[in-house]
């Protein structure tokens, strides 16, 4: 597998209002994007960190994953994206291929109309770990 | 505070020995060094990704802060540390300022010789957070 660079941290938050003024006035970094992704039922913000982007999660239900990752470990970071070089497709096939459990067997579409797949945080040291490409780049 | 980008990624891991394998054969990042951080109970394994660094941490001792994180939360992301252009010492004042809670009130020496400070997760939205300059650079 190819990696470029962390694509985005994903970072669960109880509350948007609550959270983007720490990361804009103590971090200094500035929100520049939010974005509802209703499959996921979830609420992102994006902040952009050299290479990396911070996507804020707030769960816009309490059956949506991050609420339950809240309620369970409290907030913190959720996931970690890395950008694929060779396309997605092609990193769960090499991965699978090394007998690492994935969550999707395919790519889908992400926030920001990214192609991502998620590796399963048992194969990965307890790291939820995203690929993702970026379809325009 | 001006933030240029995300230094590393602290993550927990039970054991390097089982970890560097996924990263360096599974995602094809290369380990290019080993280092035991005596003060702090663990020894650390690095992999560059892009400008951010992947620092894996296993303890060493079971009174480590890495030896409760993983037994109170299994193994995972432990912390984030943002790369500070402006010194960490400025950094520090200007948090304190803002009545964020401080786990280090100067700046002191972490791995690679790197000036490094952390802020309390309490503080910041559960996410542990170091501040970090080179003095090098």
């Amino acid at each position: 597998m190819n990696i470029s660079h962390i694509e985005h941290l994903g970072i669960a938050v109880k509350n948007l209002e609550e959270a983007i003024p720490y990361y804009e006035k103590v971090l200094g970094l500035k929100c520049y994007a939010i974005e509802e992704v209703a499959d996921q039922k979830v609420k992102t913000a994006f902040f952009k960190v050299g290479q990396t982007k911070i996507e804020l999660l707030e769960p816009t239900n309490e059956e949506s994953t991050i609420a339950k990752f809240i309620e369970k470990r409290g907030e913190g970071v959720h996931h970690v994206a890395f950008a694929v070089a060779d396309g997605v497709a092609n990193a769960l096939s090499e991965v699978e291929s090394k007998e690492v459990k994935l969550i999707d067997k395919a790519p889908r579409k992400g926030a920001e109309g990214l192609n991502i797949a998620f590796l399963h945080p048992k194969s990965t040291m307890g790291v939820l770990t995203e690929l993702c490409e970026n379809p325009n780049a």
